[in-house]
């Protein structure tokens, strides 16, 4: 067998046995169907409650709400098919050191894709300006992408919770935002009581994530089940993507004008210049 | 042999193997080639007929279009080094099961950084709000990455088939949105005719990518010749890319008043506030 | 051992053995630690000379500058554990053909994140076009991602340095921005004075990664040692991105007023628009 041909039938191997395992673990395999379904049922509701939406903002917010379940779809077939599941082996010093615990890698890479999309809704819903838009969602990528890395990095245990240190400093960032300055744009654009509903909704959720991370197989292992980690990481998906969206979509929907008056700050500075001259 | 020595053997195998198979076969080879020939070509052309363009929009459309054969140029060259290229067991149920196939999995990875490109020099020249916009090109970037998981699933058929379905809605958004929605405002934008040609250019040619996925080595494998295959991608591609962008450039540069008096909608939200005071 | 025990093997004997052999080098993990150390020290001061930022525009260009340490912690943690780490064995014609030279390609993977924030909080303070500062940083993006390919190709030495030369084609576009064109928009902007200072800076500073990357272990390889190397990326990472940041940050902080009155090229469009009813 040629190098390159054990090469590739490692990598397949790797895929199929993911693939296997999953499958015959109803716990596990329930975690990753459940959303798969309610990713598809939630598209094709969304679609339909996005068939009046009018106003260049309320569609903006539209498509961005609608990728949501799009990104979450695809995410939950990448990991049942064992494509972005991979076996890592746990460094001395971990709980189960030595041992090959299997990461589902492929969600932190898929929320780098849909947690913008959230921030985004919520961001143009609040209307506030693209400074803090912007700086909010280059942190939040950079959450998902070292907490990508706090669950990979098998070299060292310290290193692992150095990653999640990084990841929770931009998380920080995110609550900050989210929880003290935007709800005041919100009350601004006259879009507060649907804005504080979902800020509550998602900070909350949102907090669950690293307290699963910490608990679970890949942190401090209390759980040492895969199927039940990654059962709280699904649920917690289920509120914080499908309901969080389906209550924006419907509040967008009923109260498009006042998404459309609120729709001057995001280009702020535009504005104002002519008003100067 | 260390397993990280032979880890390093095996991924370098890999690529040296692919890169001694693509050179040793005259018609894939020829299907990178031409291509990597044909977008030097361009980008040297677009470079010249930019050289007198002004003012803001009709900059960022020449500046967008030429990414895209420099996206092209560094795609084909990833190719035939066979950095971007693997080798892929085709599960049960494929007509080549258990064969290996070579993937060109970086057509792609790159794709999802030209056809945004596409895609944002069209909504520019048609002058299309910027929520469309955004939502067009998260769902055509969502196509790339899902039809990349489509080639890359080894351990179920079925699974092949459920991310190839997944792409094909995303492609559905994108051309529900050229075909139907973006001519309106092209027509008000006054750019109607030079977009009603490179919509239909782009739609039908397209339309041939997942065909050629269906019949060809990864989907039903009708066609059984990797060669071919991949000259059915680059022959799309010469006209999706260099033709699209030929066209696009030559009719920016002798429209420019056209395209900076329509330059008002992107920002329309912005625009409009200063109005309604 | 099944296939898939075996890939998981060699994958995490990959990452422990690159921790090892920089843990017992301290010319090399010298200069990772030093950019940690500093990256986290630029973080804090940043947040404190941020806390009185006010107005859209330098709350923006706060925000992107506060990115690059955050960017930069992250990517030297991601080589000093060894995760964004391999080896490469070079291809025939390279000085050190058939050795296993240690690559740390997450250098490329995280600069095509950190470099395009400098770009935009230069773009911002410049007060450059939105066209202009897309072309830019689309431009960016493919260097480091064409850099990256450079680094990792082993089929060809040859291709090698077409990937390279790609890659600096990029450089150009970026350069001729930068020195040429954006100086006008900073003078038009009042901002001419700091941005004089930070592109002579950048511009010097950015020529030193090609220079290194052909004469270092990667390309001619006339310095043989991984340390020596690493410390000149390090020590070019320390002048472009944490001495740029303090004094971008410093002007901005002092200078508020100039910055926001200047803001009113980048909507350009729309801000041009009511003013020519």
């Amino acid at each position: 067998m040629s190098p390159a041909t054990l090469g590739s039938v490692i990598l397949q191997a790797t895929q199929s046995e993911a693939f296997d395992q999953i499958e015959n673990d109803t716990l596990l395999s329930s975690s990753l169907w459940a959303n798969i379904a309610l990713a598809g049922l939630s598209i094709l509701l969304f679609v339909y409650m996005g068939r009046n939406v009018e106003g260049s903002r309320a569609k903006m917010i539209w498509g961005a709400t609608l990728m949501i379940p799009l990104v979450s779809i695809s995410s939950y077939t990448g990991l049942v098919s064992g494509l972005t599941v991979g076996f890592i082996e746990m460094p001395a010093g971990h709980a189960l050191a030595g041992e090959e615990v299997m990461s589902q890698w492929g969600r932190y890479l898929t929320w780098a894709l849909s947690t913008p999309m959230i921030l985004l809704a919520l961001g143009m819903l609040a209307d506030v300006d693209r400074g803090s838009l912007f700086t909010v969602i280059a942190a939040d990528i950079g959450m998902c992408v070292t907490g990508l890395a706090a669950a990979l990095v098998t070299s060292s245990y310290g290193l692992r919770w150095v990653f999640y240190a990084i990841s929770c400093a931009f998380f920080l960032v995110v609550i900050y935002a989210v929880f003290v300055e935007w709800p005041q744009s919100a009350a601004a654009a006259g879009t507060d009581e649907i804005f504080d509903t979902l800020r509550v909704l998602t900070v909350v959720l949102w907090l669950g994530y690293p307290v699963i991370w910490a608990v679970g197989v890949e942190g401090l292992a209390l759980v040492e089940s895969v199927g039940a980690t990654s059962w709280g990481y699904s649920a917690l998906d289920i509120g914080a993507k499908y309901l969080f969206s389906f209550l924006l979509l419907r509040w967008v929907g009923a109260n498009q004008n006042v998404v459309e008056s609120a729709g001057t700050t995001t280009g702020s500075e535009a504005a104002a210049a002519p008003a100067d001259d």
